[in-house]
């Protein structure tokens, strides 16, 4: 399945007991209209106040649901927008080759049918400066100054790509990895704008990468900027490959 | 004043006693900012859940206020994008050459992330069709079949630009007049849909301006699709001349 929602009233994906959360206005929607609990396994599990266009999740049914009547079973800031039967071998989480996340913000006066998605800045910012000090974070590091910490589990990811653009009064910064740890990308936008302030040089967010626990100099952007845009999936033929690989990698 | 707005939780522009209006706050906040009462004069008098990017206002003030002291003052769904000293002779309203709006409507599945700012459609639209539709009204016509009636008003406008384009599952039309009358954009977009469903054909929009009253089998379109783009005005050098002329026709 491929999901947008808007993050806004959302307590992030994953099911928390008496929060609102994306997995679980999804996952009894299905349950309603299937007649049997539904699971989901999803790519990217988004905090609260996070939105998606592309996220992705799996289930095991015993045929197709239309979009149609998923979304008509779901409240308006949740939508499928794609519903595809999948080899057995596919899982939304361990088959996924890489995660796109996009961030927004305006040092502009912010425009109102944008509040929600994009964050305010209250001084001008260089995007060149951010744009730079970005190319520099791209390849295989140890982002543990970026993560927050969890006990025992590797912060190595590899950044494929990180661009920073403005249109205008808004700044998109774009990355794209194999995976992301917790908050790393509010975390990385954060380091990028204390150099677009000035406060920091362009050197600065790379050096972090020589650290091996969380940076706590590093301010962590608010959700409400943060979009997963897409997730990326090698073709079909290649995922029987892939998950016995994984399999092996996991045990 | 330029001003954008979403226009979600607001009861339209003009003061309504005791609804939140975009007037009605923003004359408040200028009130507390230059402890004067302050009166604005609009160039679109937007309905109730009508949104604005570009909307102008004017009023006399003894000195400019800083759009930045302003949005301090203001609620984040209402921004003041620019403030500009105007001759004496500037009317917000009456120096308007022209108005542009865009409606906004998805046939395919409706982004989340827009649902406040274009319009859900459940069946396909085509868009081709409702092109055609749309510059067959291009030109001065007698609006009477779009328009809320209003004793003694003509309804005669002059419709500069009509366009209908798609862009993914998102249809934007875009319409440029010297002015509108009371819910016209959203009623000729209403008359599109019907043609973009095939329920009618291509000329049945402008067979309606020989009609001489509102039309009843023309629907109004939701005004949450509905977006105030921008305002033209004369260079400034002109507007003494076009003052003089406004008065002439209007006495």
């Amino acid at each position: 399945m491929d999901i947008a929602y808007d993050g806004t009233e959302f307590s992030g994906w994953a099911v928390q007991p008496g929060r609102r959360t994306v997995q679980g206005v999804l996952s009894e929607a299905l349950t309603r209209l299937v007649r049997v609990p539904v699971a989901l396994t999803v790519a990217g599990r988004t905090d609260a106040g996070v939105h998606a266009l592309g996220q992705v999740a799996h289930t095991d049914l015993p045929g197709l649901v239309e979009p149609r009547r998923i979304n008509a079973a779901l409240p308006p800031d949740v939508r499928v927008t794609e519903v595809t039967a999948a080899p057995a071998e596919f899982d939304a989480r361990f088959s996924a080759l890489w995660r796109q996340y996009v961030y927004r913000l305006s040092d502009g006066v912010l425009n109102p049918l944008r509040r929600r998605h994009v964050l305010g800045w209250p001084r001008s910012l260089d995007v060149e400066a951010m744009a730079r000090a970005a190319t520099e974070l791209v390849g295989e590091h140890d982002f543990a100054a970026f993560c927050r910490r969890r006990e025992g589990a590797t912060s190595v990811r590899r950044i494929q790509s990180f661009d920073v653009v403005r249109d205008a009064d808004e700044i998109a910064c774009t990355v794209q990895a194999d995976a992301f740890c917790h908050s790393m990308v509010r975390s990385l936008v954060g380091a990028l704008i204390a150099v677009g302030e000035g406060r920091r040089d362009q050197a600065w967010p790379a050096s972090l990468l020589t650290r091996t626990a969380r940076a706590d100099d590093v301010t962590v952007a608010p959700s409400h900027g943060l979009t997963l845009v897409a997730v990326g999936y090698p073709p079909d033929a290649e995922l029987a490959a892939r998950a016995t690989q994984t399999r092996r990698v996991r045990r």
